[in-house]
């Protein structure tokens, strides 16, 4: 199993660790110490040796900090995690903070004493982090000094960092060579550019990982220079031969260590990505060097995807649906038997996507939440937490693959046994979102921001909503969450051709139920049609290809062309997936793909 | 009459007149002079002496701008008058270029000599105008050098500033004293706002006036103070007792001509709008002043409409729509005797207007496009553009009213006869995205950016689209385009109860046809509704009360919902107008807004 239902933090040990890092602050003559959630690699994942913020307060969030003074410590925590910090955290000791709705540096500004001297680990934090907190402390007189990590100091026990080994990405899958990848960048670069985000150096240089889980990246940086060579700086160790003979000789290998003295003698300017790129890198440039603050340059190259990488896609999430419908046909086929948990449903779902050891990891940990725990929109089962399935409920199921050649993400939701009208309501409208959205045409050059009402509307005609964003990018055998391109009201990146994303309106009832639908979606130059203007429109193929549940469907209320769209969707499900299932799986398959 | 159709530019006088301000601007020492379309009050509409723009060039457009050199005059102009343009100016000695895809500070640093100084009129441009083209000709070594105008000094028989008097706009129809709208403004400032936009002062002081075709706004600025009191500029022989009764102690009146040296007196802040005043007011200022750029205090609160202004709105849409129905029913009486032409059909529409003395101008001039006209997005009829209305084509209609009690816009779109497939298929599409936009709810705090899209989706989906806004703001008996607030995919002022817009989706082919339908709508809290979320939701209420013409509807393409809101919006048109219309034009109106 890759998912494990343990409690991995220990928060009974908050106390003593909190008392022992103020020991250490005091020893430095600090005044207090920030503990992000992120590593120096800025994503998602963290390996359990960068687990500082889980190991120092017991909050196990994908987001937050810690901002400990000598008498208050704040855990900052997004809107999805405020009922999760609460049971996790020891409230003696932590203070839950709402952010972004208070910011570290307003909330210093407002707790800790002028004249204050906070350390930050520069490795831990981008420019933009740093740039805000200063200004949210301005006129205060609170200074951020850059230090050691000081958890890493009084840490005994922190794990060693990961040593997986790099594996070649092959090209069937990438679409594209590395050299080519690189050139095509160099081209447009003043000088050289810093990639420190691991999903860019694995794309660039068509390389793979296992340093962070659920990820397929290496613990790497690299340097790409305007001659289209690279410097990568990565544990040597976890690169063999065909790795080796892969990246070739415009590839410099430098073990980790080096990047220090090699940012020292850089000569010229050295783009670093604003948002990600740790501040330790720009501190470390030489005299010679000059930084330039942008974006990094693999971002939206990574995120027009090649049509191998498509077709890659599409193979992933044919496999994956085979794997989903027996997923389903089982759960229908037990649910009657008896008392399924949560952890029955999760193991049993990971066990039908390894069935053909295909299987590379889990894109995240699954989400099975049954009845109230489908509202908590990021839920992790565990021991703790389990519930069995119960008549009358609403079962959330989100979760996904990493394949060799893609990466999956796909949201359904049953009914266990028969479910009330408001849920069947709003079932129906949140498939008609994504049923919007997934028709949708649109002139190019307009961003996730002009389409996100398309996916809403249904559910806003009865005054609901969803607090998240209809749909975020998605890497190709990379991170499930990929930037820059969203479907949501903060997005402004202008969709483009070869673009995925997901697509996954919702409705949710705090201590009642939750409802999300979810399919994988990309971005095609639309096909002419008739009589339609001279001009350039794109829409979406859609990547999965799992049934809806039509006994929660609310036939009346789907428009004549949303009925044959789901129609079509289905049949095209049946003539996709049919082959690959067998036996009761393809009778349930054949009944759920009929046409409503 | 109100609407004129003659032609009142001669462009063949244009070369003459060029000729004759290149000797002005040589004998001054410029190298060239920029002409804006707008005068000091920035407004779409300019009184006949401000019409400096087409009295030069000929351009008769409602936004544009030339900019005279020694060897070349540029005509800038945006894609609405691109056609238009070509047919006016002289193109021996004008040319035109397409704006903003060129801006003049662009044009200007790759035509203009280096070291070249070019005049601006500091009264003619807004702060953000010079900030421009600035920024376009850095480092070009071109200068702006502020002066008189160029253009009145050579224009002989240009015409005296208009004298119309001011009369009072009863607290019934604007639902706030002056003096309250004072205060609340008054309230926020750091020390004193220049108010220059004629409907801003409009509307602070409950005032109205003539002295701008189509908008009931004098010729007058205003500085409001931190006291509440005001500073008015405006020619005293335009104010009679009743108005000076009216405006009372706390309102100092001045001549126009008394502004500038009242503002080099003037002490403290000075807040201007970046966007429309005029740079002489910022060039005024003497010692102890300092201007502070930002926005005009009156825009947003204009914009949030009292429930007296949107009681008057309802009033001024149901009058409005009793002519508009006497006017759609002798058109299809009148249709098949013979020859209607396009000024015949504008004609009797402001006849219809006209019949209950009502009408205090027609909002703008009205758009009567027939056939491959209705494709000119503005189109404006003369004797020399005028045709006969033909079988087979559609007519559009975009017109509106100026009551006392409120400003109506309207747009439909009528079938001469028989049309073909596509016109019926663009026509249901465009009605389908304004019933989408008419149903909407939203949470409070989207922006009309994030509601486009519902107006465009049906016809997106065939392709189709088109290239202006879903909406624009619109005054209370004050102008039909009023900001800041529109339906746009540059909007991003949250909409907020109270606001008024038009709701207008349309087709185009361009030497075909045009289609657009067109209903003002004014946001309101969303009723509670059962099953809601708990937030806060906006909608809209119609206030447009006009059949659509059922012969273009093709009803199988309609959603049952869809088809629901037609006929509850006929039936609500048929019991509020049925009883102000009598015998032939009755019988209309009930084949018209009968079930479909």
């Amino acid at each position: 199993m890759f998912q494990s239902f343990e409690e991995t933090a220990q928060p009974e040990q908050g106390p003593a660790r909190l008392a022992a890092l103020r020991q250490e602050l005091a020893t430095r003559g600090l005044d207090g110490f920030i503990v992000p959630r992120a590593d120096r690699f800025m994503g998602e994942y963290v390996a359990p040796r960068d687990e500082r913020l889980s190991w120092l307060t017991g909050f196990t969030g994908s987001a937050g900090l810690c901002v400990v003074l000598a008498d208050q410590a704040g855990v900052f925590i997004d809107g999805r995690y405020t009922v999760q910090v609460r049971a996790q955290v020891d409230l003696d000791h932590f203070t839950p903070v709402p952010w972004p709705a208070t910011r570290p540096g307003q909330w210093l500004a407002a707790t800790a004493r002028p004249g204050a001297k906070i350390g930050i680990d520069p490795w831990l934090h981008p420019p933009a982090d740093l740039e805000k907190l200063r200004a949210d402390v301005e006129g205060m007189g609170i200074t951020f000094v850059e230090v050691d990590n000081a958890v890493d100091a009084i840490w005994a026990d922190q794990p060693a960092p990961p040593a997986e080994p790099l594996t070649v990405h092959p090209l069937d899958f990438a679409g594209e060579p590395h050299g080519e990848k690189c050139a095509r960048l160099a081209a447009d670069l003043e000088g050289a550019a810093m990639i420190t985000l691991p999903d860019s150096v694995a794309w660039l240089l068509n390389v793979r990982g296992a340093d962070i889980p659920r990820n397929p990246v290496p613990h790497a940086m690299a340097i790409l220079h305007a001659d289209a060579s690279v410097d990568l700086f990565c544990d040597p160790g976890k690169l063999d031969d065909a790795v080796r003979a892969h990246l070739g000789d415009t590839v410099r290998l430098h073990p980790e260590a080096a990047l220090e003295q090699h940012l020292a003698d850089h000569n010229g300017p050295l783009l670093l990505d604003r948002a990600s790129c740790p501040i330790a890198v720009q501190r470390a440039l030489g005299p010679k060097a000059h930084a330039l603050l942008g974006e990094d340059p693999c971002i939206l190259p990574k995120a027009r995807k090649t049509p191998a990488e498509i077709s890659g896609m599409r193979a992933a999430h044919i496999r994956d649906a085979a794997a989903m419908v027996r997923f389903l046909a089982w759960l229908d086929r037990e649910r009657p038997n008896g008392s399924l948990t949560e952890i029955d449903v999760a193991t049993a779902l990971e066990g039908f996507r390894r069935q053909d050891n295909m299987l590379r990891d889990i894109s995240f940990d699954s989400i099975v939440g049954s009845g109230a725990h489908g509202a908590i929109v990021h839920y992790r089962v565990t021991h703790a937490t389990n519930r069995p399935l119960q008549q009358g409920e609403l079962l959330l199921v989100d979760s996904g693959g990493q394949y060799l050649d893609g990466t999956t993400d796909i949201t359904r939701t049953i009914p266990i046994g028969p479910v009330g009208a408001l849920e069947a309501d709003s079932y129906t409208r949140v498939l008609q979102g994504l049923i919007a959205m997934s028709r949708a045409r649109w002139p190019k050059g307009l961003a996730g921001r002009d389409l996100d009402a398309l996916a809403r509307y249904p559910l806003w005609l009865a005054g609901r909503d969803y607090d998240h964003g209809t749909g975020h990018g998605v890497g190709a055998y990379l991170s499930v969450h990929e930037g820059p391109q969203r479907l949501s009201r903060v997005s402004e990146v202008p969709l483009e051709a070869g673009m995925i994303l997901s697509n996954e309106p919702g409705h949710y009832r705090e201590g009642q139920y939750g409802i999300r639908l979810e399919n994988l979606i990309v971005v095609q130059g639309g096909a002419e049609i008739a009589e339609q203007d001279a001009r350039a429109m794109l829409s979406f193929e859609t990547l999965t290809l799992v049934p809806f549940d039509r006994r929660l469907i609310l036939l009346g209320s789907l428009s004549g062309e949303e009925q044959a769209w789901l129609d079509a969707y289905h049949a095209e499900v049946a003539a996709k997936i049919g082959p690959l299932v067998e036996g009761a799986d393809a009778t349930w398959l054949e009944q759920a793909t009929a046409p409503l």
